[in-house]
């Protein structure tokens, strides 16, 4: 209760650290730092003569500009016929294998990323309101969307007047399930797809729908929304899988599944689903094209003692790879039918280690019932029922996933690839760096989105170089308050010469994922500015320099990154660190160097983290300085108790601006 | 999970903050600063020609020698009769009221109380072993005593040949219930005094037994150990409650009171219980002298929203102090009535607000088994279920204490006592000081413990002087790296003028308590020494000009007092600063300053806070640097997020001693 009423005000924080987001927080959707819309395109022709297009894997393309139009003509279409959809949509509820009074529609899909294809972006297809963090919920005779502060002007122009704009974290605002049980009569069938709720999200709607004797439907079969969407549904991605090179990956398959098995054996489990794709691709060693910004492919994986079998698009596999999966051991299945093989697995008596907070709710409840069903319900008993000498087997795990952490903690090869690629990246931010300088020194007029674009192209020169690692913050004076700030062509601000200038970006490359943000003044700071950009910075060193005992969660040191600041009484409303993939997602957990207590994942020896504090004026201007670290082990003088005292290594090498004195 | 595998090396720490403490943990003794046992007396009459002999509320008395070594020789026979004891105790266990096939002792009164009163002292008068931390289990056949490392070498001395020592902490060595489970068959009735357990505690216990189908059997009617124990326990303490002076207290009784009750009512409760019996002091404006170092009273209080009764011993009620309960609207009812009042609240259908981890299993069973026989077991229904909807009345809140938080966030009046006692204390120690430069400078042979005694007659000499607040830790050189240690007159080290000294202590006066620690050099300090003294002091002066915002839990400020340490691979192995009440006890929550990162409770305006992070280097120093402070709100000069930014005001004024330069 207490952590409840301490920070209500650090509830719209813009960072997804995964442990937080991937317990999805139903009632109150976790924002992040990324749109996941695709980028729109310049509108002006005057002043931006060549369009840089990127597409949905990053890669640049360049476009006719009448092609954009007619795609930009496209999403206004979709966005004014919200209430043809809406109707078609109410007109399932009432079919015979479906019969629900009300639908719930979130943002994720059935993995918990935090980008995801435009095919399984249902909240916005069905609401018209493209934001990254949403919920819609549809009754027979309303419909709602909940959003947070960052999009309240963005859903009120993008929503037409069927929905009911949710501010979520307002005073008086219902959650959606508060919301439900209140204008919905008392024993109504609620539906949802389970496939897009973790377990444990669709649990804590169960039970809280159940005080107004609602119940929870899962329709297994169809997502209502992909129903009514219909022909215009985008296809899913079936970009080609490629291996990742044992020099970056470090540790072969067939080590990292021996290991991960021995962990199941530790856990007395039989097998284990892993559905974050993430940790698909990196216990796999493959890398995927599916999703913006994260080498990834839609795939599950079920790990048993004594097999393997991923499940995903057969036409995403290449003889190469086909070849490769057969060498480690693992059957190819089709990605729909991970399903029926869940049955299977409870139907031989495997004892399935489960992750609840990332697993959906699909998978779950299809386990667990068939457990009911094949052994009398055993499969409900808890772990710690289970540790209590029974015998193995046939009993579910509910522990988080090991590969959470084995993907987190960094091998040698993988921190070499992260070292070499942050030297590449870093020379190509030298360049741009210099080439904006100059531009700006010779009063060349660049948008935002200009600047985004110029960087890109330099870093696209570099080696290795794939995608971006998310949607470049790219924010002149008072968008770099804006923390979630995505510059549009054609809204966008120019970089001006006399504000601050928040620029952070980051990009895949085959050894490695970079993020980055500086805040520079090609003019004369206001001593105001100079200040909170001091602060910052003291903030930052006094992070990069700390020292403490192994076994520290990271929270233990949001507050030197905040000290500086607090002693004039200001403060940044983000966490202070996220863990960041090899060559892979560019937030991962279980680490986090935040406010958020509750995370006890102490830092540990190869972790990767961000350091990047920051300050933000509203209206005015914005100030971050990121750099990524990773965790050493210290040669201190002394080692009280027995213990390895950590510290940092950076990883960036992009120069931090002196602002000058006044 | 993972918070037990954190801070393995740090569950011996000394201090018992009292959130911790409150949650009794059974299987492995909570340590805290100081010992209670009553103070042995000096041995070499030469060396210590006066002796200062203190009774148990500290008051100064003089003892002829002879009657010393009497006492002593007691204490030693009381040693070598533990097996008698033993076969006196197992002899119970076959009574037929009792049947039992095993009791368990913990150190606990019936309040948990950090001090006790002799007579509650069962398991070292059963054991042997005055430790301040143990618990003993009796089986039929087998004794086992459980303490922490601070004192295995103390229970090797004390404890006779028919006790076990269990290590606790230890690897391999067994809880008290996984001992329990493994030594006896299955099925067993294991016996407890259910006042000397928390409910939650005695839950955790009865848990923990029941994998081999053991029974928890609440023995209400006797302790064994007093039965024991017989006509030589001390008399249960009756000294007279007195009242706190209005001045002192800022806020009278009845506004207490009513702020109470409209908690009560708030949270849905009719009636709560108080058992701490520094809540009950601070509640009603009283203060007692049963327990050394702590001026409270044995009571319980109920208050219900339309009266209110003190469970006491008539005799501590003067006449003064009858007329004041009478017109505060208090009735007065027998110590051991409390059992009977419960039930009858039960029975009128009271909705009592019980804080488990604090109350006693006695208590709350009786409530609970009241509920049932009147109500048809409605009293189980917790907090939730109750919200939900439900009319108030007749079902238990469990809840914390709302007596702890307002106790512990200071009035003005509260405040102002306490600064006026620090600064009588500060004159005491500045005397103090003067003294022993003096003394040493003259190579005078002092011991640590006639040193504290010098220290108790200054500050005896101060006005509104009671008692100290704790035992003087007095530690020269090595004994200075015993967090714990406590000088005994003719064991104990003399003063060294080439050593570093520990001086911990406090006091208790009419208006405030205090509690501060200096360590000083007479001589040279090697260089070692400088450098560890700089380093905690560093973190000394972090935490002290630390600027926060509202609303931050304590632990968020505690790396800031162990980063320079941590620099140099140097930690301390306890909290940074516990709360301290004013004319109350000297360990008070539920804030605290410490790695104990569950304590969310936010640091209060007004709170009191102690300040001593610490460096201790076994067999050769120890340094530790402590001051009282209150957290107060600053004037910065931004209020970002509109949150107030709070900052501490020193409240002990003593000086730290500069160590020069070699």
């Amino acid at each position: 209760m207490i952590m409840h009423s301490l920070t209500p005000h650090l509830r719209n924080s813009h960072y997804c650290f995964l442990p937080k987001f991937r317990n999805f927080s139903f009632s109150f959707p976790i924002s992040h730092k990324f749109n996941f819309i695709n980028p729109n395109f310049p509108q002006n022709s005057k002043t931006y003569p060549t369009f840089i297009v990127r597409n949905s894997s990053g890669s640049i393309t360049a476009k006719p500009s009448s092609e954009l139009r007619k795609k930009r003509g496209n999403d206004s279409d979709s966005c004014s016929d919200s209430d043809q959809k809406l109707g078609d949509l109410r007109e399932l509820f009432s079919k015979p294998n479906i019969n629900i009074d009300a639908y719930i529609i979130p943002s994720q899909d059935a993995h918990q990323s935090e980008f995801i294809a435009e095919c399984y972006m249902r909240r916005a297809y069905i609401s018209g309101f493209t934001g990254s963090a949403g919920t819609a919920v549809v009754t027979k005779d309303k419909a709602a969307l909940w959003t947070d502060g960052r999009y309240f002007l963005q859903a009120e122009q993008q929503l037409s007047s069927s929905w009911i704009l949710m501010r979520a974290g307002n005073m008086g605002v219902p959650t959606t399930s508060e919301w439900l049980n209140s204008v919905l009569a008392p024993g109504c069938r609620i539906g949802i797809d389970p496939f897009l709720f973790s377990s444990d999200a669709a649990e804590e709607l169960k039970e809280a729908i159940s005080k107004r004797k609602h119940e929870l439907v899962y329709l297994y079969d169809c997502n209502l929304v992909d129903e009514v969407w219909k022909a215009s549904r985008p296809k899913a991605p079936n970009k080609p899988i490629r291996l990742h090179d044992l020099k970056y990956a470090g540790l072969d398959v067939s080590s990292k599944l021996s290991s991960l098995r021995s962990e199941l054996a530790g856990a007395g489990a039989s097998a284990i689903v892993i559905s974050m794709l993430d940790e698909v691709a990196w216990l796999l060693n493959l890398r995927g094209k599916d999703i913006p910004h994260s080498p990834v492919m839609y795939a599950y994986l079920i790990v048993e003692i004594d097999g393997a079998k991923l499940f995903t698009d057969n036409s995403k596999v290449t003889s190469e790879v086909m070849e490769y999966l057969k060498n480690a051991g693992i059957d190819l299945c089709p990605y729909e039918s991970i399903l029926s093989e869940i049955e299977s697995l409870a139907e031989r008596g495997a004892g399935l280690w489960l992750d609840t907070s990332s697993i959906n709710a699909a998978i779950v409840n299809t386990y667990r019932s068939a457990c009911d069903k094949y052994f009398s319900g055993r499969g409900y008993q808890n772990e710690i029922e289970r540790s209590n000498g029974e015998s193995s087997g046939r009993y579910a795990v509910y522990r988080s996933s090991p590969v959470s952490l084995a993907k987190a903690v960094k091998n040698d090869a993988e921190l070499e690839g992260m070292r070499n690629c942050h030297l590449r990246d870093g020379a190509a931010l030298a360049q741009f760096w210099s080439w904006l300088e100059e531009e700006i020194l010779k009063d060349v007029v660049l948008t935002e989105v200009q600047v985004a674009d110029k960087l890109l192209e330099f870093r696209s020169m570099q080696d290795g170089f794939l995608d971006t690692s998310f949607d470049t913050i790219s924010g002149s004076g008072a968008n770099g308050a804006i923390i979630h700030y995505k510059p549009e062509p054609g809204t966008c601000s120019i970089v001006h010469a006399d504000k601050l200038f928040l620029l952070d970006s980051g990009a895949q490359y085959h050894d490695g994922t970079t993020d980055v943000t500086r805040t520079v003044h090609f003019g004369e700071p206001s001593s105001r500015q100079r200040e909170c950009f001091t602060r910052v910075l003291q903030g930052h060193i006094a992070l990069d320099q700390a020292v403490f005992p192994e076994n520290t969660p990271g929270f233990v040191l949001d507050a030197f990154a905040r000290s500086a600041l607090w002693k004039i009484g200001l403060d940044y409303r983000h966490g202070t660190g996220h863990g960041v993939g090899a060559a892979l997602n560019v937030h991962e957990g279980p680490q986090s160097i935040s406010f958020r207590f509750g995370n006890m994942t102490p830092l540990l020896k190869g972790m990767v983290v961000s350091n990047e504090p920051g300050y933000y004026e509203d209206h005015s201007f914005g100030i971050r300085i990121e750099n990524l670290l990773f965790v050493k082990e210290l040669d201190t003088p002394n080692n009280y108790g027995g213990h390895a005292y950590l510290g940092f290594e950076k990883l960036t090498f992009v120069p931090i601006q002196e602002i000058r004195q006044g």
